[in-house]
């Protein structure tokens, strides 16, 4: 599981005196050592690590504006690191440089309970946000896999079970503040719900990877907290039915709040790491937000779907605790998975395709996989047309890793040749780079070169990510 | 009411020929004459025109390629031009060149019922679209007062009545067919719901002004048309008590799908436009879309709401064409407000607030406005907290315009202090350029003007707008 060709970059030479001016600003929060760079340099991604050349551990806006200016300045590279949970090698130090950890800058800045926002460090985590906003009544929607930082996720655009309801990081996050690769701090918006005022600066930085600028402090939309929430699963005689079922509800326009597939192969392995007993055949899982009534009448329309599509009766989890175990499960999937194949390294995959292709997508896909010599998982927030494979490799077999790769390769081609994309919520990183020119075109990935350069015209915020080498 | 000092910009120079070129490649869909060129030139904003020297008719994504190339390489400015009805001068001609009118793209495109997307030419007009695609059972929701283009509505990043519960253009558009100021032609994304792969291309056209790229086709989302749909009036006693309910209601979470803002002038200038006998104080308009059950249930809490802060009796409106009649009349209170004062010229402003200080900005602005020389009207989209002045004043009486500008000055420098932003929906044009600063900072602007310089290094996409020269 080497990385892939176009990775190859040559580490940038550090220049005399650089690590040591770092040493004299930061004292013991920077570091040199073997295993602390080791950690910096690799995350969830199947790529053996790059490390950096050292790391700091930022808390503040003012500590980041040092680090950027002083790269900037000596054209060395710099990686913006928050929870370590990117699954396609976002966070590895291909040229070398500096890793800038922001995991210590986890404090709430602000929370406007009347405004439905809140403003908090990028660091903070969504499980941490939404504790500490608990009695407000309010919560914060999006939940990737991972607990992972607020930052990290603007930088991912990332989503998670609820985005078929409340929308990605791109709809919920208001306003930015980024430290530029030369060190200038700016906020990108208020906290007005819309504005025509100007260039969208927060949707530039939103799913940027870290290669435009580095975010210091996010301001996210907050929602009411439902006063009914009801959760249900239903087990299907194949994944074709669950998956036109999604289909129909939400042609229908039910506000569904979620709706997950996962493949009989995905039930079994969490059955056995969250110690359920569900019906070991593909299912989705629902939950319904709203009034009592209106989530009653959302569950009465979704359940004449599901029967229509063969569908089993609904299983109903209407205590918080049990409610709380189901999500858990799932997002414990990933983990879930792996356990399938004891000692196994994984090649997960994220793509996301327009819903009335996504029965085709999802069909073919699984036939390819049954054919292939590893296990392998299905998932995925199908009510936004977005499906996971989890593959399950030998890692002392090179064989299986390029046959999970060709099944990928095959697999994004379909996606986007069913107008769809490369990435649903995991980001390009290292491993999609090399789809971006089959779904952008040269002229749109020119396009997003210049804007690169302009932003950062000497190369240094995660450099040889996201746009492949010309 | 001349043009503000910041934009009286030289006029560039048209090399030798370059107009002849555009005759001999366009024949008779090119024209110089002077009542083509003057209503190219103006706008519905208070300026008077900045004519173009040639206006293209386009009728094909090849045409606009073929005026970008050329302007491109003799550096002659280009103003993309859709339905004339922006409100802020977008579309003057402040340093002459070709004014490219769109409004013969008309087809639409694709219409995706099963993914709820459609597809057009940027010249289709919002009331075209649905008339449209009325019988898939499907609806697109964005609607500024004037029959806009959608093209239009994409550059300038608008919304309406509807932004409340189904967002703005920012969250409908999915993609955008763009012609790049060298004539490059690039798709923004794909018709999946949502992806990380790389720059949100899509969201820096989306509100740039014809600034950064001509759009020649949008993709939106669509939605289902509601089930149940049901409309009511409720007038109170003030038009605090009337901001303060839909405050409260936002707060609540209730979904509605719209909540209009009217204070007492507008509500006469209504009636007496648009034949209707309304009690002439402030009173909100209620939008219900859902299931029957649903709407009642949030009928019900609103009028709860309402009650409490001294609203009237809801008067209902449940005949569709009742409600056609109410709508009209609402998109038509800037026509209506035009009459109360005949043969004035107008000023309207455009600020949107966070929620929770929406009251305290309504309440002072209209304070300052009672005490000025001039009738004015307030409505808003309070929902969002984004509400309009419209300020009638005399043609002919300088000082009125002075005044109109001083108060506009103060009102967004009101919402800027309240953490909002000088343009919710209108955008920038020249009214507004002389708040950015205010707004985003020296260090945003610089940014937005490297993007500027990266995406059109001519200066030749409608320049002198949105930045504010340095």
């Amino acid at each position: 599981m080497n990385a892939p060709a176009h990775v190859q970059s040559l580490r940038r030479e550090i220049p005399p005196g650089f690590l040591d001016a770092l040493a004299n600003q930061f004292g013991d929060r920077f570091s040199t050592a073997g295993a602390v760079c080791e950690h910096h340099g690799r995350d969830e991604s199947p790529y053996p690590p790059m490390v950096p050349d050292g790391v700091v551990f930022a808390q503040s806006t003012e500590d980041v504006v040092w680090v950027a200016r002083h790269c900037h300045q000596h054209s060395v590279p710099l990686i913006p690191y928050g929870a370590g949970s990117s699954l396609e090698g976002h966070l590895l130090a291909v040229q070398g440089g500096i890793s800038l950890d922001v995991s210590g800058m986890n404090q709430v800045v602000a929370v406007n309970d009347e405004d439905f926002t809140a403003t908090v460090q990028a660091g903070v985590t969504r499980k941490q946000l939404n504790e500490e906003i608990r009695n407000t009544g309010l919560f914060f929607p999006i939940d990737p896999g991972a607990d992972a930082s607020l930052g990290g996720m603007a930088a991912t655009r990332a989503s998670g079970t609820n985005a078929v309801r409340y929308g990605t990081m791109r709809e919920n996050v208001m306003s930015l503040k980024v430290v530029t690769a030369d060190g200038r701090v700016i906020e990108t918006a208020n906290r007005a719900r819309k504005s025509s005022a100007g260039y969208d600066l927060t949707r530039i930085f939103v799913g940027c990877e870290g290669t435009l600028g580095i975010i210091t402090e996010v301001t996210v939309r907050l929602y009411p907290q439902p006063e009914a929430i009801s959760a249900a699963i239903c087990n299907f005689p194949s994944l074709d039915a669950a998956v036109r079922s999604v289909i129909q509800i939400i042609q229908m326009g039910v506000p569904v709040a979620r709706v997950e597939f996962m493949d009989a192969w995905a039930v079994k392995a969490t059955n056995a790491y969250s110690k359920l007993s569900l019906t070991e055949s593909p299912l989705l899982l629902f939950e319904f937000h709203g009034s009592a009534a209106g989530v009653r009448e959302q569950a009465e329309v979704v359940q004449s779907i599901t029967r229509d599509n063969g569908g089993m009766d609904f299983e109903w989890a209407d205590q918080p605790e049990d409610r709380s175990r189901l999500w858990t499960a799932r997002h414990n999937a990933y983990f879930a998975g792996l356990q399938l194949r004891p000692g196994c390294r994984s090649s997960t995959t994220d793509v996301c395709v327009p819903i009335s292709r996504l029965a085709d997508c999802v069909s073919e896909t699984a036939a390819e996989l049954d054919a292939a010599s590893f296990p392998y998982t299905i998932v995925g927030h199908v009510g936004d047309g977005n499906f996971h494979v989890l593959m399950l490799l030998d890692p002392n077999n090179p064989a299986e890793w390029e046959e999970s790769e060709r099944i990928n390769r095959r697999l994004v081609e379909r996606a986007i040749g069913m107008d769809g994309t490369c990435t649903g919520e995991h980001g390009v990183g290292l491993h999609k780079m090399e789809f971006m020119l089959a779904e952008h075109g040269q002229d749109a990935l020119d396009l997003m070169t210049s804007l690169k350069q302009a932003f950062d015209p000497h190369n240094i915020l995660n450099p040889g990510k996201i746009i492949p080498p010309a």
